[in-house]
């Protein structure tokens, strides 16, 4: 998969040693020559039909009829995969191979420990029926930048017991269903073990430039983004030693040049030719500047796999480009939660935490007013935490990282939050995957939002009708990795000197030493688009006396903020401690281990209330900060804060999820949490 | 398709009578003895393998070896499709057939008059390669309601040299390649003439419940959810003789009961079993409430067809029915941009427009800095004009249509909007196929805008990186049908009273009359969000002078509104005229044959002066009206108005266009057109 037109300067003794290496680490002694033969292997292995893999024409059909492997036959595949831009690579890769396939799937994931971050909570919450994904993570530094060769040391790396896998680099997309692929191991003689698919460029033949001077290969030789491995019979063939062979004759005698798996692969199979079946053209449609595809895929009847094995992707050139992209868009921006469809007839276990799921679900009722409700929050979201690349700052003691959650329409707040926030932040993003496509060409093309490497962005995948606010907020709280978070919502700018200032006073404070509280930011609004933010807090002061700021909500539901107590603020010159009250809702800074929301509080009203009142019951003191401020822009009303507010069902179910959580809260701190109830019985006012 | 639990009360007498008018109006005499027979068909016919149409298990797997059609061959799929909804439904089904496709196919569209209008818009404006959309609109009232009959007069309706052809229902959903059902008209017998599934309930077996009296079936009887057709046999055979026989003489005997056409042709089969051809059950896998279709789906390795034949659609119940729901929902919000992929290797004359826009395309400069705004104004967005069910007002000599365009970021609009404007309106929707469905889930919710039934809602499928505003208008435009239209923006709302009054200040001026001019609706606005609109002129000039409210853009481009003399406004008891000047862009009622966008202008700049330009130009008096007013309401900066606003490029590009706006101008009005040019050399604002 390593771009051909990008030679990788490493010298070629640094090789030799990593090659050596990597035979200690992964191969020293395990070998397993004892395996029983796979069944039905011998009675499918044989000839293959006259043309079977060539490029001519009607040759890139298979031979009919094909056998099928069975229904519900479990297929094993494999994908390399290191870093943030492979691991969203590899999920339209993912996704198009579940589109189509009819078989339980077992996904062996070979990866770094970014990408395996990524891809263990993306599959976690995907859950998608008989698909068993496996993450492995290959820690050894000593591989770091060598992901190019990982594809070579599969043999040893992947379980002992497996036999047969499919391995598939991650910028392949799938047009039909993978069976069909894992039905040509039938075609293998008892001395083939590799699958591969003739390379569809001259790269090889060389000369292509001036001193362009390529690995030895067959022919044109084979490319490597599709191929079918006989584990077993690799592993008895001694394959490590066969391939470590040839790799350090030819580093001797060819200069160190674009080294990839491919290259390798090809040396060795020019020296035993025997070991490898060609495959159709149409597994592997090779798209690249020149390619030679053109010649498989408008003889073919049908186009299996497609390769963007040109550095360029997507953008390369070729006359039929528009119509693979499409192909390709269509699993990009394709709802990943569609996936999640049953085998019909196969035996089925549910993945993790699936059956717990299917169990609670189904003791809801449906005619309960509130059911919507309830469903939402047992609702599974897919999750794809750091999106885009992100780079940690170093670890600080009194570092605070601010938390908050959007959709597409708060986009436009991230540049204005990156210019008043210039510390590390953890944002959840509600997003469909077509939009978080466009969420990443706005990033990509924003010069204020590239250039942060601190911004972690986490994916929350959209299902369900109500925007599911305190899983969001739980999904970027878990993910930041400072000692303090600033929990903040995404319409609030922050006074420029908030992240010093908070710093400061978390050391200040001594929060680091133990002592347990909760400093409240407070929070004002503005009613006006045109606003120039105060520098100062003397400046918001004037701003407020002005009429232009007011505290927030002040019109509306002035009990959210009350206790903050914004008369003694004006004044203040030192952290005061404030009183918890009924409905009170600051925005606070708080140690990373503090208390979760409530999930429960989907749609609008009570999510972080809930969250206070918890905090209060933990005995986090509330402390104001004097110099900190927030200020709200105003925004249109979302669709639907407007639905909801004026439904009666809403108001209802809010009502009766709050009784729950009063009583959770009785149940967990006991006398304690009475005063919470007696709040409850005072009159309220809007949600 | 007609459900099965809604009986329609047609009288047998009535039914009767139109039976022969049926036969009278399009069979009349013009039956074709002498068609040749289809190619291959001789060859092909024969017995069908054991057990090949059945339920048993192992059953549903057609036999293997497959026929399958030869690359390339075109084939024939008719659909009958009345009414808003259908046109909708159909899109669903057509999205399906076409992801999985790999032939050309003609499409016979057998329609009503409000589904042709939509279906040639749509298919007009889609442009898939190798496809042949032809609607046939059934003209004859005799039809209206009886379109579920419609399938038995195909023979008769359709091409008479046209042969073959599989007949949908628009409420199925394809999971494989049409071609492989087309594959199995091979397997009809000399004398078969008719390709069904089983029927996958017991309805035909009488006794679900008291006084369940079905028509005559064979066994279970057939589903006719998916058909293939012999036509030339049918017509051969007397089918239309044959039919109506049949249904006259079950009409004597039962009571008119649940009609469709599925019973009609059931009891034909009934008397002549050697008419039909059973086909695998995958490929009409029945959803209703107590279907039998597991028999069939757990056993068969592949589902071909899956069919929502229940009254309820997708909300029917069944333990399978979110995964089937899921490939359903796959085909709803795919975007149908993404089909117009080629046939590679098949020789495709290019849609009607397509040519001509592949050339213009080719002779953009993908070097030029302006590439994307050129390529932007070529674009043919698939455009689906009344989306949602809409009912026009009776024609008035004086009616005026509001006329705006909008985005999903906007649609909390429309609630107000139609508060403020009790009259017709057009409104262009730019949308995702994923968000037309969010759209339509809104209009369902929300009891305002269901309670309209003189909105329009046409929707512009998104494609490339600018809004395409003056697209977005002309749409709009070209759809109302009212004799003026008042074109607006979708963040003003109008004066209560705006639309009683243009009718009656149209009446007054007696525009009809052939006095050419355009009414100015004064523009004001407001920053605030929470705001009391004023209910008169009076209210109105009072907020003003308290500052709450301002003239339109006073603040940083008065020159926009300028012309129209506010201070003038706010004294005037009558309509008086103002004089063009540069950069005026009022909002205007003008009579709907008014010159139509420039659509060179996309994104944001000059779309509106260009087009008040124009009118000037064509000698459109330019009237105010003393007491119309618009408010604009406050808004979050659209992610495109602030990206683009900052880029130089943009502006640049925004000269090169208006440049080119005049150059065109003094072609079309010669030395009239000098002043334009005249006041393009003055000093400009921002865009």
């Amino acid at each position: 998969m390593l771009p051909r037109g990008r030679p990788r300067a490493l010298g070629a003794a640094a090789l030799l040693l990593l090659l050596f290496l990597i035979g200690f680490f992964l191969f020293g002694g395990d070998l397993d020559y004892g395996r029983p033969r796979p069944r039905g292997a011998a009675a499918l292995d044989g000839d293959l039909p006259a043309g079977y893999g060539g490029h001519n024409s009607s040759d890139c059909d298979p031979p009919r009829p094909r056998p099928r492997p069975p229904k519900c036959e479990l297929l094993q595949v494999a994908i390399v995969c290191a870093g943030h831009n492979s691991s969203r690579d590899i999920i339209t890769l993912v996704k198009s191979m579940l589109f189509y396939r009819k078989n339980p799937l077992h996904l062996h994931l070979v990866t770094d420990a970014v990408a395996r971050n990524i891809l263990e909570t993306l599959f976690h919450t995907w859950m998608v029926p008989a698909v068993w994904p496996q993450v492995s993570w290959i820690p050894n530094k000593h591989y770091s930048g060598l992901y190019g060769l990982m594809k070579l040391v599969l043999p040893g790396v992947l379980p002992p017991d497996l036999v047969r896998v499919i391995v598939l680099d991650t910028d392949v997309t799938f047009a039909s269903n993978i069976a069909e692929l894992w039905a040509l191991f039938a075609y293998f003689s008892d001395k083939q073990v590799i699958g591969l698919v003739e390379n569809q460029s001259d790269w090889y033949f060389g000369n292509l430039w001036r001193n362009h001077r390529p690995w030895p290969a067959l022919g044109r030789g084979f490319n490597t983004g599709v191929i079918l491995l006989r584990l077993d019979r690799l592993r008895q063939a001694g394959w490590e030693q066969m391939w470590k062979m040839t790799a350090t004759r030819e580093l001797l005698t060819l200069p160190a040049t674009s080294l990839a798996d491919q290259d390798i692969f090809n040396a060795v199979i020019k020296e035993h030719p025997w070991l490898v079946q060609p495959l159709p053209c149409v597994w592997n449609v090779q798209l690249s500047d020149h390619t030679l595809a053109e010649r498989c895929y408008s003889e073919a009847s049908d186009l299996k796999v497609i390769h963007w094995n040109s550095p360029k992707k997507l953008r390369v050139k070729n006359k039929h480009v528009e119509s693979f992209r499409n192909l390709y868009l269509t699993f990009l921006e394709y709802d990943g939660n569609l996936l999640r469809r049953e085998l019909f007839g196969c035996p089925c276990p549910l993945p993790p935490g699936a059956k717990q799921l299917q169990r609670a679900l189904a003791r809801l009722d449906e005619e309960d007013a509130c059911f919507e409700f309830r469903q939402q929050q047992l609702t599974v979201h897919r999750v794809h935490i750091t999106f885009l690349p992100h780079k940690p700052p170093p670890s600080q003691p009194h570092d605070v990282t601010l938390v908050a959650q959007l959709s597409m329409d708060r986009l436009q707040m991230l540049e204005a939050l990156c210019r008043h926030w210039p510390g590390p932040m953890s944002l959840a993003l509600y997003l469909t995957d077509a939009e978080a496509q466009q969420f990443l060409r706005f990033v990509e093309t924003s010069a204020v939002l590239s250039a942060r490497q601190d911004v972690a962005y986490h994916v929350v995948y959209r299902e369900g009708p109500f925007y599911p606010i305190n899983q969001l907020r739980n999904v970027a709280l878990a993910q930041a990795l400072t000692p303090y978070v600033f929990l903040s919502d995404i319409d609030f700018l922050p006074a420029y000197s908030l992240y010093d200032y908070l710093r400061a006073s978390i050391k200040q404070l001594e929060l680091d030493g133990g002592r347990k509280a909760a400093l409240v930011v407070p929070a004002f609004e503005t009613l006006h688009y045109r606003f120039s933010f105060p520098t100062s807090k003397a400046e918001l002061l004037a701003l407020l006396d002005a009429g232009s700021l007011h505290t927030f909500r002040y019109h509306e539901w002035p009990r959210g903020h009350a206790p903050t107590d914004y008369a003694h603020w004006r004044e203040a010159q030192e952290p005061y401690r404030v009183q918890w009250a009924a409905d009170y809702e600051p925005y606070v800074v708080v140690p990373r281990d503090c208390p979760r929301y409530d999930s429960r509080f989907v749609g609008f009203g009570w999510n972080k209330v809930a969250h206070i009142m918890e905090l209060d019951a933990q005995e986090y003191e509330l402390l104001v900060l004097p110099e900190a401020f927030i200020i709200h822009l105003p925004h249109a009303p979302s669709l639907d804060i407007s639905r909801f507010r004026s439904s009666p069902t809403y108001r209802d179910c809010l009502q009766a999820l709050k009784d729950e959580f009063h009583q959770d809260l009785s149940r967990s701190y006991g006398a304690a949490a009475l005063k919470y109830l007696t709040a409850l019985q005072q009159p309220r006012g809007p949600v």
